[in-house]
């Protein structure tokens, strides 16, 4: 805790500033845009992006993560309170506060508990298609904003607000545009290459003020434009109101969005960390993003996150230390002490591009296309990862993802790979008869067991095993390989037992070799070794020599 | 399908008769009994019995399995229709039928899609943790029946109905001498010892009967002793009622009751086809249990399964073939058309006290007792799995199990076996060098991954190598010995390739020895090999001959 501030080093600084700085202006649109997303006043975004990361700074184990609102969370905020309170209602911002608390206390509770690893309960290819899916449903989201209208609700005769559309799509141009030429432009104009990559992350900040500035001056709100309204200015106050009557509808919706909350900032960490050889400790993101999101619903906010881009823009703006994240927030608080005026002139339609340009910016091929060579289960989980939050909304795509990422788990584990072996002639060596010219022995069964034996594969093992023996009628033994099993479960060891007992009353021997170190220090533990019929070989040679004798005799 | 029949020999008639006569007089208070259980008329679980395996006998692959009422399957009827539908209502067994409907139709989708792999889902500790606590509930259930009066709710100052209690009781005590003694007094009469062991599992029917027989000649009745009542004779007719607007409350219990069905079927037909050396097709068994469960729903049934202590007494009472199933089926039958006045006589003390009985013999320690000594871990997760049923309902149950036994697996998962290897001085061997005196290489780093790669230890993998680099800061040469990995996810292959890419710019060179064919041969499919900062050696000798002059130059 706070290690980095008591090893911190002078060189730091201005890099943590100039990071601190560029974070800020970025989060001011981004974090008002994720609030409207989550259905709350703009203000809220702004509130999440203020004590968050001061927490997350004291607690977390990031150095460049930076903790506010983000996208997919904001969706799945959305789709949690919608149907229990009016959308713009008092209880709406009392319940999306409330989420934030009951999903900071999972947080708290899993990191107290030690529970980091849950950060591996999705397979990188479901990660991929949830990504995909969400960013699909907010874009879409924000179509009637862009548009001035409700495009999707009445099609098949759509209708626009033209000025809306029309400044919408003026910002989605200038978005686009910047995010493709503007560090390429700089760069030519002689910036360094560095700083033309910063200052092109600023490009919707610059797009809001110029639209904010045209609101200003033009009779646009007059025809319609809608603006974000009036943000209150100070900073927010202490929120302890709660709706005591919705604890349990929250529940599970809350153990939900913690569980995303941690897989999106662990998935943004890791990907920092590894840029800059350092250790992530996943319990320690735990209790910072537990405490983070506290803190958010205790200062009038959101369920809040680590994100992916905004972190990466930190790291590249020169962020060393959570001080960076520190500075943004305090200048966030600056901005909200200053005079507000000129945030409640942000239009609408502008706001959803820059929502719009940023989520199709998470969309990306890359994963499935390598699956879809590498691997085709998982290109299927990534498709039905996506379609699953396309057809069943993002809550569901969590449940749906965590099932596909076991089941492919499972499914895998169902057919272990079991390999007969041979002697290579003349040799010492024991190789897949499948793959080299290696000599059986009549009366023997040699199998390597190519994985950890656990409750997912005992029975398919067993069933292998059984197998092989009807296709080798004449066996008298059964050695089974273990160089590749480091670890056995109790299930397993109950199948290893049955298979035993059941090899007895057939005659068979039942021997084990290469039996790793750790392996057997276990099984000593169990009655497997003292009831095995047969016995333990150091090598799969020494067994078969032994075993053959045995058979000749 | 019906393989079975067209191979049918004469031989194996006589078994099948005499298990198909037992079975059909076991069934007779069992599927009352159950169908008590499920909040039903105990008619209903007579019709459960005689429709379903019939249908399964057509479409399943076991040869024994007895497929039926279970009473862990109508608890959790129970638990679902409870909420939705008045206890005794017409509209309560509509609801039940149509559960087994819904969970039919989700076993045969899950046959057609072929996911018998689904069987794997949980762990032997989880799943005995999941019966212990589900029996406990049963037994707790039927105390009310036993005793006349409502113990528990009563409770502290509890009542009985004497009559009641006192009939309950001697049942109980009955049934409970007779299960512990019965066998070796037949055996000891002179009977043989198979015959003896078979007659005593009828002492439910001949307590039932003696009961009936009591109630019919005494005035227990007129003391208040309650029976079960009308049932009506004839055979079941079609049951097409559905309630259209329950579809949807029932589609998430119809999936957790079908997956019930089929983890509790799969593991009472393995423990036979161990015991026959029979193959079981797990996809068949879906479809078997699916089609049974929909032939149920049409015939005023509710849920069934196949249960692992009836096909027990099937198998050791003599059937081969589903052939003593059909047989079960026609005398149920039978028993229904014949006159029915006497099973109104059952009084529902004595049916309670069968029902306690059969569901004690389901608690077993052994599981416990050995998971304790073996894996603490597995021991935790039993009784996680056990309190879970007890204290959130069985529904609960299932979830908490499955959530168990893939926490457990993520967890294990989570901390792969890494081992720094070196050379046993004077051989080709590499050991790991904390349980050998194996000699290390300057610069050189050599670590066998003991686990195949995956999303689930990904990341770890990763970290422990990157711990171990920085355990070894002079190391300028990485070897990954894979003689473990035989299965490599698109996960673990990005992980790869992001350590690659990571080493590659710190200048240390990544290689790998010892890939398996499979492996291999995958692995040319991505762009890691291509891409590799070094090299693929056949041997870790190899590996480390050749590095060695490398770091020498």
């Amino acid at each position: 805790m706070l290690q980095w501030l008591r090893q911190y080093r002078r060189a730091q600084l201005p890099g943590d500033i100039s990071a601190g700085v560029v974070v800020a202006m970025m989060m001011i649109p981004q974090g008002m845009a994720y609030a409207i997303v989550a259905g709350l006043p703009p203000v809220a975004g702004i509130y999440a992006s203020i004590l968050p990361p001061l927490v997350y700074a004291l607690f977390g184990s990031s150095m460049t993560q930076s903790v506010g609102p983000m996208a997919i969370v904001s969706l799945m905020t959305a789709a949690v309170i919608a149907p229990l309170a009016a959308a713009g209602s008092g209880l709406y911002t009392v319940l999306a506060a409330q989420l934030a608390l009951v999903a900071g206390a999972v947080l708290l509770l899993c990191g107290a508990l030690r529970m980091g690893f849950l950060a591996n309960f999705f397979s990188r290819p479901v990660m991929s298609g949830f990504t995909f899916g969400s960013a699909i449903v907010i874009a879409l989201g924000q179509l009637h904003a862009l548009l001035g209208a409700d495009v999707l609700h009445a099609w098949p005769h759509p209708q626009v607000h033209l000025p809306s559309a029309l400044l919408g799509g003026a910002s989605l141009l200038a978005l686009v545009l910047a995010k493709r030429y503007m560090a390429a432009l700089l760069r030519r104009c002689g910036m360094p290459a560095t700083a033309a990559e910063i200052a092109a992350r600023l490009a919707p900040m610059l797009v809001v003020l110029a639209a904010t500035a045209l609101m200003a001056w033009s009779d646009l709100p007059a025809r319609g434009v809608r603006l974000t309204g009036g943000v209150p200015a100070g900073l927010p106050g202490l929120n302890l109101a709660i709706s005591s009557a919705h604890w349990k509808p929250l529940l599970q919706p809350g153990l939900l969005i913690g569980f995303i909350v941690f897989l999106m900032s662990m998935s943004a960490a890791q990907t920092l960390a590894l840029k800059r050889n350092e250790k992530l400790l996943s319990n320690h993101e735990l209790v910072g993003l537990g405490a983070a999101n506290v803190a958010s619903a205790l200062s009038g906010g959101f369920p809040v996150t680590g994100s992916i881009s905004r972190s990466a823009v930190n790291f590249a703006a020169g962020a060393n230390t959570p001080l960076a994240s520190v500075l943004t927030s305090l200048l966030l608080a600056g901005a909200l002490v200053a005079p507000t005026g000129w945030l409640a002139l942000l239009p609408l339609p502008t706001l959803a591009a820059t929502i719009i340009v940023a989520v199709l910016g998470m969309l990306e091929f890359d994963t499935l296309r390598l699956a879809w060579r590498y691997d085709r289960g998982d290109a299927a989980a990534w498709l039905a990862s996506g379609v699953g939050v396309l057809a069943l909304g993002v809550e569901a795509g969590v449940v749906i993802g965590v099932a596909l990422s076991m089941g492919t788990l499972i499914w895998r584990a169902s057919r272990p790979h079991i390999a007969v072996l041979g002697r290579i002639a003349g040799s010492e060596h024991f190789r897949n008869i499948e793959r080299y010219p290696a000599e059986t022995q009549p009366g023997l069964l040699v199998l390597r067991v190519d994985a950890n034996l656990f409750f997912g594969n005992a029975e398919a093992v067993s069933e292998r095993v059984e197998e092989e023996l009807r296709g080798h009628p004449g066996a008298r033994h059964l050695v089974l390989v273990m160089s590749a099993v480091s670890s056995i479960d109790t299930t397993a060891l109950f199948a290893l037992g049955e298979l035993n007992e059941n090899l007895k009353r057939r005659g068979i021997g039942l021997h084990l070799a290469e039996v790793k170190g750790p392996v057997l220090d276990r099984l000593r533990h169990s009655e497997l070794l003292a009831r095995l019929n047969g016995r333990l070989f150091l090598s799969t040679a020494m067994a078969c020599d032994e075993l053959q004798r045995l058979v000749a005799e």
